[in-house]
């Protein structure tokens, strides 16, 4: 049994649960229909957008619950974006490692 | 000692550096100059859009090392606007933990 | 009868049209449905927000048809946007010359 | 003598500069720094992203004045990426006349 994590870790199972839903294709999935999409990367590319704006107007009307909601859908369309061009959690932790001198 | 992550475990420790950067404000510290701008939050979504543009064209562009660069560029941005609105990564962790069912 | 411009003046024409659209409310019509959603502006700033970023990913991607027809759907949003908040062709005209030292 | 328009038309002006200082290069114009930045296409549409951005975040605090300028700056860097995309103002004319059934 896998604990939940109660922090931003929890992103890293998001990302698990991107790559399972791409390899078994469950019927109905959010990220098969993004990932499958004829436009491609572009229809990523396009909600990754999308979610920004949205993030961006939340924060100018300072719903705290609109926020973290936003925010939530802006960081996993970024997983999504990451994951379609094979760019692992693991990546992007070692850049920010690097840039924030953690060692 | 604190073991670093290599994961996206990494957000939280950056989070808890942006946090320490406010509260003692190290001479140069661009988190500061960011949480002190005139423009106030403005200045802190201008950069989190201008991040999300820059991250859109290096996936067009298809470079891995820029999306990496890029990405992480943005996710620290988000981190920051976070924070500033008193965010946390568990008020993210629990949003994102119920949207996909974790339990 | 009016004669329809071949250049950017038919931005004014357009601007006409949605006043027109706002103050007659003929049925079915787009611009309506933009001024009247139960989001206020923000659905109108979403969609400027969105038809950027389609007119960038058009711009990489080098098709010009859809480049044309993306800048179309971004300039009419922001014609939109500009007379939700009572601002006039006239007013960015003046803003522009006075920039542009056009005299 | 050119009569400076007070409406839109007056893009059809600034799309014709920017043409004229592409051929011209004057020493100290903004335009050429634009369009002969090292990052080619891409500076011109991180521009335009981050000009939406501030135009968004203009509307939200509903300053008449930067709601004006932003949107200039805006417009002005869509003409810019236009022309470096080889696409006129004759173009997007056609395209928003065919749309509004303007004839």
């Amino acid at each position: 049994m896998t604990e939940i994590p109660t922090d931003l870790s929890v992103l890293n199972m998001i990302y698990k649960i991107i790559e399972d839903r791409s390899k078994n294709k469950p019927e109905g999935s959010y990220v098969c229909a993004l990932l499958d999409d004829p436009k491609g990367i572009n229809k990523i590319l396009e909600k990754v957008g999308e979610e920004t704006t949205e993030t961006i107007i939340s924060v100018k009307d300072g719903n705290r619950e609109d926020i973290i909601s936003e925010t939530s859908d802006l960081l996993f369309h970024i997983l999504v974006m990451l994951f379609e061009c094979g760019v692992t959690p693991d990546d992007i932790s070692a850049e920010l490692a690097r840039r924030h001198k953690l060692k």
